[in-house]
């Protein structure tokens, strides 16, 4: 018998997170103040950020010590396993391996707790006793509930109205882990009352919700704010999953030729395929890192790599990134964690720079693949998670015909189990292709000349 | 740092099931055929199971090979980890060492596809096409679903009707690994259909299910029944939780003083006790087996220990066992999986033999029990699981009391993903204690005697 997982003892976790920073062939650009357009400094960011994160966040170090208070919550599911996906390779009649790591054995069920962990800890660190953020479909609110309550923050999560009434199980296990959660808009902030008196069955959206926690952080001296995607420092701490992974290869003598990852905000993505970037530019190792995006949300295939807001209300720093327009409405598609309109600006700036490719794929081909894993490795994925598999699929049937044994790696970002609807449409013919008209790509992308 | 995780690589996996009544002091008594009161034979099973599995049924032999058809399956989660509790423990404040095996981390979210894995596959062997089952809340139809989907079975479900509307996201789990899922009562059977005729507006029960299931597999030359607690195969299936826990306690050397699990059917406690209750009768071994039941359902704590049927209907043979009555109806408890009328047999007959011990908990403490759990090891538990931490619980603080230094393990038998509801429920204080009343007990009781 094949063993299918390979797996790293806790005294094997890597003790650094590894900073991409350090080896990026051109930097990226600095943050702007949307105010003055002028380069942010770290003033600008510590009203809301611990200066810790801060430094991180600039920092041209390769290796960043994870401090031992996040190792130890980190052990509670990491090292994470890498699997072999045998019975998916079997199923594809491909001569390709196929591994994929799981990072929904956390708690919250996806990588997303790697940062918060270590984001909680900061704050403890600085006297901060309270943090504020927004959510979306529950993801990453649940995460940093999960980091909260480990080192004894208070937590209060915005998250966006629609997604609080159709998504009520993540809103109760934000609960479960001590945050409290409101419905967002709320007549809690100014930014919030001012939707709702415009709007007042607004539904909400991230935009708004990224607004209200802004605007809750920067107002309490108690409360900073917390970003689940992005920011550089939050690639540094996702880090740890491709440097497993590393380890967990030459358990097997293996090395990736691909790695594949899904790309929203690009946390999961860099998370597994910075190490393997590292080793690319500097030991000239020939791999092909890609990023799967949704057609319906396409921002590293048909975005423009420029300056833009994070949020929809121009609150935060202009970012250098690949961008589909901070007013960007993605249609109604079930992987909200794809729904983003911006790109981390280190994954834009490496796909700018040829070290990265990207893919977008279309809905129905998404969750057909997500079906053919759950039918072969057992775990259902979440629907982010789909477009890479959807990805691997593709490649992996490439290397069919070329009959090319390839490795193939790529980032379980999370599991489906709070997805079940998403699944449900599906399988009642209800989910179809969408792909955002280039037209209004364009409308949006220009509106954005008169930024700067 | 201390490892928290105690893992056993693919290859030290028990290649053996272990069968108890190879060490029974005194053994299990026959079950009866429903009609004639006398000893039921392969017979009177064998238009519902194959014959591999009757065998099982009433084979003394110790150990029993685990098909490596079966094993390749189970390496998709197995060995499942054994954790050291120790954030748990310091937030009791005791000496105690507190273990958990983490049976959550299957496809399913719980023990239950170690024995639907293992059905589906001697059925295929055995040439049969189809399999049908019953379920409440869905815990073991998506096992099965799950266990067909590996060998190519159909799988037709009969989930209770209030459930099936209750909890769409389990249902949808069956789906996504292909089985069919009907709310039942439906009018595809004659037990259903009469139940129909009386009340078109049923919300169904197990019982009713059950008399579904059988109906169907009984009526059908291709399809076979499978049931997934209760008899003696499925609690061999689940030995190897207990197997793969003894080997892991070798790799720390630790044993246990305590083993604990929550007890509905009494598979996932039978799992995990029945290899430490061999080394209590053959080595001598001073463990304390314990399991936990809901006092609104105290089978073995109130029942008796008699004949009874396994379901409402009485088409099942009878079966000697601890048992409230087939007529019992519990109250409403969030833990579905524990509101079964009767017990194992084979932990029926341990508990009146004093080999094993039970103890009852109201709702209350189980919920806070589990709260107490997420917010220190992060793991959300199914409510079923909670009443086995909540016991955990209880004797970590005895030990504080006595200054005790003893070893505690229990099962984890599945994670709370699709419980939320429940959560939530106690989270806004709707969740109370509910005991069944004496009177009531021993009237459904005394109606037994007229049984034989």
């Amino acid at each position: 018998m094949k063993e299918r997982k390979i797996i790293l003892s806790e005294k094997e976790m890597p003790r650094k997170w590894y900073n991409i920073q350090a080896d990026l062939p051109n930097p990226i650009q600095p943050p702007l103040n949307p105010q003055t357009k002028k380069p942010a400094g770290p003033d600008d960011l510590s009203a809301i950020f611990p200066m810790s994160l801060i430094e991180q966040e600039v920092s041209s170090e390769r290796w960043i010590d994870i401090p031992e208070e996040v190792l130890e919550i980190y052990s509670l599911w990491r090292p994470s396993p890498l699997y072999r996906a045998y019975s998916l390779e079997k199923a594809l009649g491909t001569p390709a391996r196929i591994y994929y790591k799981n990072e929904g054995v956390s708690p919250a069920g996806s990588h997303k707790p790697n940062t918060a962990v270590a984001q909680a800890y900061y704050n403890k660190e600085a006297g901060v006793k309270r943090l504020a953020t927004e959510t979306g479909a529950g993801q990453w609110g649940s995460s940093l509930a999960l980091g909260c309550n480990y080192f004894g923050l208070e937590c209060t999560v915005y998250m966006v109205k629609v997604s609080y009434h159709q998504k009520p199980y993540r809103k109760s296990l934000m609960e479960v882990w001590g945050a409290d959660v409101y419905a967002s808009p709320t007549d809690k902030t100014k930014s919030g009352r001012d939707v709702l008196a415009k709007d007042p069955d607004s539904l909400g959206s991230l935009g708004i919700a990224i607004s209200e926690a802004v605007e809750d952080a920067a107002g309490r001296e108690d409360t900073n704010y917390s970003l689940g995607s992005v920011l550089n420092h939050v690639m540094l701490h996702q880090s740890i999953i491709g440097l497993e992974c590393q380890e967990q290869f030459k358990l097997v003598d293996d090395y990736p030729d691909f790695v594949i990852g899904c790309c929203g905000g690009g946390s999961n993505f860099a998370g597994i395929s910075f190490p393997f970037i590292h080793d690319k530019i500097r030991k000239d190792k020939n791999i092909r890192a890609i990023g799967i995006e949704p057609k319906a949300c396409p921002t590293l295939t048909k975005g423009a790599f420029t300056y833009d807001f994070g949020d929809v209300a121009g609150y935060t720093p202009l970012l250098m990134m690949y961008t589909l327009g901070h007013d960007f409405m993605p249609n109604g598609i079930h992987a909200g964690g794809l729904r983003y309109h911006g790109e981390s600006p280190l994954v834009s700036q490496l796909c700018k720079d040829g070290l990265i490719e990207a893919r977008a794929y279309g809905q129905e081909g998404v969750f057909e693949a997500a079906l053919t894993f759950a039918r072969t490795e057992g775990i259902l994925p979440a629907p982010e998670t789909a477009h890479a598999i959807k990805g691997v699929i593709d490649v992996a049937l490439e290397c069919r015909e070329a009959v090319e044994e390839k490795t193939i790696l790529f980032n379980l970002s999370g599991h489906g189990h709070f997805d079940l609807t998403a699944y449900d449409d599906y399988l009642a013919g209800k989910v179809k292709d969408v792909e955002y008209p280039q037209g209004l790509i364009d409308q949006s992308i220009a509106s954005l000349q008169k930024l700067l």
